[in-house]
């Protein structure tokens, strides 16, 4: 089960706990007892993850995950799935009760994974409670309903929590990075956009999934969008072939992505958010952390995957 | 949510704390404040019970839990449901972190509930590979197999988690509770023992609930019990029977347990444990321990529901 759903993925967001850790110390060589702990810290978000696709696969009736069938998918696991996903959360407070009962900083990271994991719980809820079966109703989605479910959903744990566990590594206290964490959550909103955009346009071979999220009715950033720039006909297009899943109205929901330039406007979208986000940084007092965010965002400008 | 599955148990865990306290404290008055903190545990307790229903329910596939059907089974819930499980868990640290915070046995309040959590989480791992859909064989249950599965999967946060959630309050350090511990881990297998015998000869109108332990091939007490009973005609019987979604065959079942006098066996049984746990509890130090134990020990003996 764990050599199933923990590694094979891209490790984004484990290794970016070793590669802040690494920035906020300027070059001073880490000594292996640093180099182990922050690789503890980013497998723990590993984990998390790992629990939260299990998870939400089985919630959203997914097919493939990381170009292999979502786990609960085998035949000997099933509804079992459940179960395995939270012994991959459990092992979390686990692996940090193993190698960091002993640190001051022990129980601001019990605190930490517990706080990210109730956001992003929190953000599920909101999108499954959007997307529910028998309240299909695309005048509810808009731009800030879209921003709320990816803030909680994604942001907090993919991108906010690896430079937590960094700083408090390093002996920072997180209630003097506010700032630094609204960035990071900003820099996660523009990720799942990217995700969005991605699930439609980009390559499944590539991506490692076939995307659904028309299928599933999902609160997209492309069908936000759509609904943005759509003409009255297109509106009723996009009413009646949304969130069904027969492939003939999928593709009448890409086509018409595609008659409302949905891809030219993310092009816009991504220079934009990219220039903005890059202003943000410079503003702040600590180069090391102007570093550690300025990597972040150069590993998924212009991402394929 | 929290309205359909928080209340309405037995409330069993919940007011263990505050009893098991109030006898720690050993007649004492209790501050308005005391008072609170112990109810702020055992609903953290009550909290963990409902997450573990809502999910365990969704595994089993029951049909009914608390006399109204499983959460999942409602209409707009559905998988929604597995969310809706991490939701009620997510509240138990932030329960915690609001009311204990400042207190010196916060970070061991967090460890207690997460090590209960994974033993829970273990315990349903052993009984979900056993009772596995295609695998069905009654060769692999044992007295055994079926004490592992119920000390993980229910003594340890049904019966040690409130007594060491009141030791923690009252300032005691859990390393020296080791006997303690024991003695409730083999209390809660007793009740559990209890839970498999009235699963098949309880109420259904007292119980709350239908049992379906014999259609879901559940390693239960009783099939352990006849299993060591029965002779080679009704072992063939058992093994042709057992474990299927058919009335006539769940009754034929039911009236080998009955011809092997089940029923007497587990009057037996219960004499004979609680005799032996009052022995033990009588060989504690602490006539204010020995209270907590032997007021559980009343609570369950001979219990209808």
């Amino acid at each position: 089960m764990l050599d199933y759903n923990v590694p094979g993925g891209k490790l984004n967001r484990g290794l970016s706990v070793i590669d802040s850790y690494k920035l906020l110390k300027e070059g001073k060589e880490l000594t292996n007892d640093e180099v182990f702990l922050a690789c503890a810290l980013g497998w723990c978000i590993e984990w998390l993850q790992a629990y939260f696709l299990v998870l939400d696969d089985i919630m959203d009736n997914s097919v493939t995950r990381r170009g292999q069938p979502c786990w609960f998918r085998q035949p000997k696991v099933g509804m079992i799935a459940v179960n395995d996903g939270l012994i991959l959360h459990n092992h979390i407070p686990r692996i940090l009760k193993k190698h960091f009962r002993e640190k001051p900083y022990y129980v601001d990271l019990l605190d930490l994974f517990n706080e990210v994991e109730f956001q992003t719980t929190s953000g599920q809820m909101i999108d499954l409670i959007t997307t529910l079966v028998g309240e299909k109703d695309l005048s509810k989605y808009s731009l800030t309903l879209h921003r709320s479910i990816v803030q909680y959903k994604t942001a907090y744990y993919s991108f906010y929590l690896p430079v937590a566990c960094a700083l408090l590594m390093a002996g920072e206290i997180l209630e003097n990075y506010i700032i630094v964490k609204d960035i990071l959550v900003e820099m996660g909103t523009y990720f799942q956009v990217q995700d969005d955009y991605l699930d439609c346009f980009g390559d499944p071979e590539v991506i490692g999934k076939i995307g659904t999220d028309i299928e599933d009715f999902k609160c997209s950033w492309l069908v936000v969008k759509a609904l943005e720039r759509c003409n009255e006909e297109q509106k009723k297009l996009l009413y009646e072939n949304y969130g069904k899943a027969d492939q003939a109205r999928v593709e009448k929901v890409k086509e018409l992505y595609k008659v409302l330039d949905l891809q030219g406007v993310f092009v816009e979208y991504e220079k934009e958010t990219y220039e903005r986000l890059l202003n943000s940084i410079e503003t702040l007092p600590s180069k090391a952390v102007q570093a550690v965010l300025k990597s972040f965002l150069s590993k998924i400008y212009k991402r394929q995957k």
